[in-house]
């Protein structure tokens, strides 16, 4: 598909050179191949114009801001993605870059963390098949993506030394996942290693991450690109298999690599490596201009209000309050609805081509009147601004109250220490749902709040994440029902702050984050602790209604394909998302009650019915075996719950699948029990102790006050001959020699 | 106080040796000293009869069975812990032990942690000072203490070989400290390493546990005694500073000592050490041997008797329905009214030499009638026991029901998968309460139990724990009224097995354990994250009550005195536990929301006040400050509360503490934040930036959407160069020289 550059006619030097940026966007100019320049996204394209300042944060070009991934992640819909991802393609490149910086797909591990808005879900098969569709449009279009944060950055207090210590099978199963999916299914030029260190090594230097898995485990066969400024050390990066160290300027870098293969502390062979990789995605680069296509903004920003549709979740809606009937008189409440919130501030944040005002939209669409009142704002009396908003509320027949966290709470660079919506918010909720019962909520928010009372006190809800630049459209779309909504929760609305997994464990302190909840992150933990949530993941509601029929599952190869009929139930026509959650009971290890595997969108027409197939991989059954360091597919039933949110099972079968074999050694960490369950080891096993350690048989009635057996049976072999009873390290060196043969 | 004895006139053969026992319980004979019998505890001396056999599990001669952990670390009363303890040392003298093989001052981490009998509380503070009480009474008769089970030994799953992987603070603040109060405070004999791993390492085989800091930190001059056939390498395990493995018998064993250090790979200086270590015990041993006192059994059931009145906490009692009124019918029903529950199976399992029947010592208080109905058990038709235990309780003024956890159930050895009471005994339960309001519930358990329903159901409740002997005596003597209870949980009863802080991370898998918790155990979790319990930690009731006056707390040099008058307002002589409780709000690290730090019992006539002193040290105030690996006191305020229980805070005051210094030093791991608030560095540093980083200040006015000075403050001195923006590693290391001047 591309050439493979190589670097046999450059000098060390020049090699070296290749490692690093020329500036801060741009890399150098090599054999060649022009220069190329990578550039923020992953929502929109934040391409600096003029002169390049040396931090990136000087004045960027207009660009389509389509939605962040904190609404992105809302629209379960790869195919969506996938257009947004071409779209985007088609900016980048008509601003000169070649690698958008994108997507990310940590995974949301505390809703305190401040580049939540950045990040698709709390859940990796989610975050991965979107990550996957996104870089997948990207690349169709000749433009590369850089996955990021490559790995197990969840926070952003003290990220550029925190210590992520994570058990190998939370990375494997949950915090690698998504990247796993995104590098095997959808090939990205680049990779770009985080801040941070994951457990103890910074991923910048983390040969493990950057080298054994990323390319070993997962045939990576791109570059890897440093966050910018993540490079300490340029040569034990390079050792660990990063090529390029972004930003560039700092020449006396680059020698210290040239040094390093001097003095024999680095092979050239990791350099020239370095620099074929850096070369292979210029020349990408380079192939893939062919690809790009004209940018028409207005084409973009409709996408944008579709797309945006798609990422609106209808939390409640209670006596069908929404769509609201057009002719009703409205009073629409708070600031965001005239200054609308559509993107977290950082290096992801775009200067929007357009901006659709949601007030404005409301009144397009609305037949009646339509009165508007911040309710709350920076300025004005507190009082006065709540009682006006609740006067208007009085005289109309529906409040539609934009609610929110304000711009300065949410960026990359920090993290919140709440997870609350302004108290001054609520207050004119309060007042206003006490004049008018019929208040629809529009929530705009990067990370998660808190919505137990909201819940409580509004009629409808409507969760739209972050839109970007055409959510004023969407909004209108929604609340009138020209697009009935089927957005879903990609992370878990907790009751309290207090019953967040990580609570007690974020951001960590001194540097080092404790991941102490292991696997059981987002839903995994509410479900496995029994822990009443406001919202669960995977939810979201429609203006009309679905049945799902009866589930069936059976084996294709390797895979499984799970079948179901899905009728609309309802008199409007609809788009449900069916997912797919996977139980093992009576498991071997340690398993959430249940995980998502699959999901897919249908659009049905009122009253229309079709089959639903659904496709879960062999690979996606399988669990992390610390013992093996592999992936290992148990065998035995398996619980296929089809559902319409996590909480609201439709529908359930039990399939049976083939184990793979898991084959553990005997050694003298075996333990007696281990021993006696082989089946030649242990007979052997039983004799030789009827020999040695006879007594312990005849002990089993004895006034210990426990069963003896049981408590021998965990003894491992090496520490028997320590009971001093007869069986010796000899004895045991001679049954090891014969059973390990 | 005792000769140093010293091993030079001993052979290397001899000497590694005395490494190692002469058989299940006695060491070898060496240097005219006579060989020591060790033997298992603590509640009890468990002296085997008859011939050795080699795992220990054969009769034991009769001994007074004190209350174990369970039910004494109810009894907050390090006084009466210290008698139990001198009592102990002369029951094991009159069987010839040196050793008695105890106190057990593990943490309970998690309430299914099958040996929690053994142990005394989830709370370090409590362990640990009923822990060196103990040690203090034990020894002073002459008889020499084994603390176990070094160290982060909290569950019996995998027990031998399982991997503790706990954080440094948690170490420290919890599962170490109690151990490390005992050997500061009442200087053990011996300290027995425990079977598990601990961070990577056999308890056995850790150097850093064993030498590091149990010598070095804590002053250790003791011997360290493995756990029965803990150890599986004998010359790492000297080498890491264990003195005695045991039990002997295998002197192949002995020899690979002397191959080691004839190979050079083990420092003879090394087995010079373990030798003198044994042989400073078994001079100790033979010194102690004056201070025995003769054993009087009956004497020692009337303090075991006292012992465990004291240890009873009374959970509830709605209407005053405790103490009984004698002469009222009484219906007594559950099988362990008649074949009591009062100690734990495995080693510390003693031969009771006498034992009260709890409905016996009921008769005996009585007045008027007193019935008996199995009511459940295993014999029987469950439906027959019921309504024949429903029956008599309908037929009596109040029904006495004894519900606990069967012996099979609770032992050394392993864990239970679950918190509950037997499904059967609650059914009795329902249908007793239902046909006898006045039901009061008598508990016999190792482990916590949940109680949730126990508590909705019975109107009053009394918890024993595990009482020994004499605790069919003490339960009639409470609920007459001869004993007003003060006994208080030393465990919290949480609501569900789903909230224990733990649930998750137990008892891990594949041989590891992580402490996910940290080091928020038992209250210190419920408290923080808001978790409702059935009954917390500290909690028990009187039959008098007690009011608080006000709290003061001052400085007395170093440590913090906190005062306050108590009385008794009600009409009976009773005895109250005072509780003291430590927070510092607005900590550099995570905290607990409150500590025990201290507590008291005081003895109070009906209507009298006394002043009650409790005194907090320093050292209790300090946190391990990972970064300098050592103790600190953080300054500033600290609340004092003052409670009856952890909920219960009566009073509170604050205190201003003198912090300790906390000097970190400037390296490039440390951030501009940090560089910037130091006195001479920061000044120097904004100079340097203003020079060489200017455009930093100057764009903190732009529309990247955020905080830019915030965000940069987090970046490390180290990875300043790698943003390119001219501030160089050269510049870096020069400033770096003249800061660290």
């Amino acid at each position: 598909m591309t050439n493979d550059p190589l670097p046999d006619g450059l000098t060390l030097r020049q090699k070296a050179s290749l490692s690093s940026g020329a500036s801060f966007w741009r890399t150098k100019t090599v054999a060649g191949l022009p220069a190329a320049i990578l550039t923020d996204g992953p929502h929109g394209v934040r391409a600096q114009v003029g002169a390049e300042d040396h931090i990136g944060i000087s004045p960027s070009a207009p660009a389509t801001c389509f939605p962040p991934a904190a609404g992105l992640g809302q629209s379960w819909d790869p195919q969506l993605v996938e257009r947004v991802g071409a779209a985007l393609a088609d900016e980048a490149r008509a601003n000169g870059a070649g690698v958008l910086l994108g997507p990310g797909v940590n995974i949301k591990r505390d809703p305190r963390a401040g580049r939540n808005f950045e990040y698709y879900s709390e859940d990796p098969h989610l975050s991965g098949v979107l990550g996957a569709a996104w870089v997948r449009g990207l690349q169709s279009h000749g433009v590369g993506a850089s996955v990021k944060h490559f790995a197990a950055n969840n926070a952003e207090h003290d990220r550029m030394r925190s210590d992520s210590q994570v058990d190998a099978r939370a990375l494997r199963e949950i915090y690698l996942k998504s990247f796993e999916r995104v590098v095997t299914e959808s090939r990205p030029w680049t990779v770009m290693c985080s801040y941070n260190k994951v457990n103890g090594v910074y991923a910048s230097e983390n040969r493990w991450l950057l080298t054994e898995i990323l390319r070993g485990q997962w045939g990576f066969d791109g570059a890897v690109v440093s966050d910018w400024g993540a490079v300490g050390d340029r040569v034990s990066a390079m050792a660990a298999g990063l090529d390029l160290a972004m930003p560039g300027g700092d020449l006396t870098l680059d020698e210290t690599v040239v040094a390093a293969v001097e003095a024999g502390k680095l092979d050239e062979v990791t350099v020239d490596a370095a620099a074929r990789n850096v070369l292979t995605m210029l020349q990408r680069i380079a192939d893939g201009a062919a690809s790009a296509r004209p940018v028409d903004l207005d084409a973009h920003h409709a996408l944008a209000r579709q797309i945006a549709g798609r990422c609106i979740a209808l939390l409640k809606n209670q006596d069908g309050l929404l769509p609201l009937d057009p002719s009703r008189a409205l009073a629409v409440i708070g600031p965001f609805a005239v200054q609308p919130r559509y993107q977290g501030g950082g290096s992801s944040h775009v200067n929007a081509a357009r901006l659709d005002i949601p007030l404005e939209q409301i009144r397009k669409q609305a037949l009646g009147d339509v009165s508007y009142a911040p309710g709350f704002g920076v300025d004005g009396d507190a009082d006065r601004l709540r009682d006006d908003a609740a006067a208007i509320a009085a005289d109309a027949d529906v409040a539609v109250m934009f609610l929110g966290l304000p711009d300065r709470e949410e960026s990359e660079g920090f993290d919140r220490g709440h997870i609350d919506l302004p108290e001054q918010q609520l207050n004119v909720l309060r007042a206003v749902v006490a004049v008018q019962p019929r208040t629809v909520v529009v929530l705009s928010h990067g990370g998660a709040v808190r919505l137990a009372e909201v819940d409580r006190l509004a009629q409808s809800i409507l969760d739209g994440g972050l839109l970007g630049q055409a959510g004023g459209g969407a909004i209108a779309d929604v609340l009138f029902g020209a697009v009935n909504p089927s957005g879903r929760l990609a992370e878990t609305v907790p009751v309290r702050l207090e019953d967040v997994p990580s609570f007690l464990n974020f951001p960590g302190e001194n540097s080092q984050v404790l991941y102490g909840e292991s696997i059981y992150v987002g839903y995994r933990w509410y479900d496995a602790r029994k822990i009443d949530v406001t919202y669960c993941f995977g939810h979201g509601l429609s203006y009309t209604t679905f049945s799902y029929g009866t589930v069936r599952a059976e084996s294709d190869r390797d895979d499984l394909v799970v079948t179901l009929p899905v009728t609309n139930t309802g008199d409007r026509d609809g788009r449900e998302i069916i997912q797919v959650y996977v139980s093992k009971p009576d498991s071997r290890v340690r398993r959430a009650p249940k995980e998502l595997k699959a999901f897919q969108a249908i659009d049905l027409a009122a009253g229309a019915t079709a089959e639903v197939t659904l496709r879960i991989t062999r690979n996606d059954l399988a669990y992390w075996e610390e013992r093996v360091d592999g992936w290992i597919v148990e065998g035995g039933a398996y619980t296929i719950h089809v559902g319409s949110s996590s909480k609201d099972i439709r529908g359930a079968t039990v399939v049976d699948i083939n184990g793979d074999t898991l084959t553990l050694p005997l050694t003298e960490d075996s333990t007696i029990a281990e021993v006696m369950a082989h089946s030649t080891a242990g007979p052997l096993f039983a004799s030789l102790a009827a020999q040695n350690i006879a007594p312990v048989a005849d002990a089993l009635d004895n006034e210990f006050g426990v069963d003896i057996a049981r408590v021998a049976a965990s003894i491992p072999l090496g520490h028997i001959a320590a009971f001093g009873g007869g069986f010796s390290r000899e004895t045991l060196d001679r049954f090891l020699e014969q059973v390990c043969e």
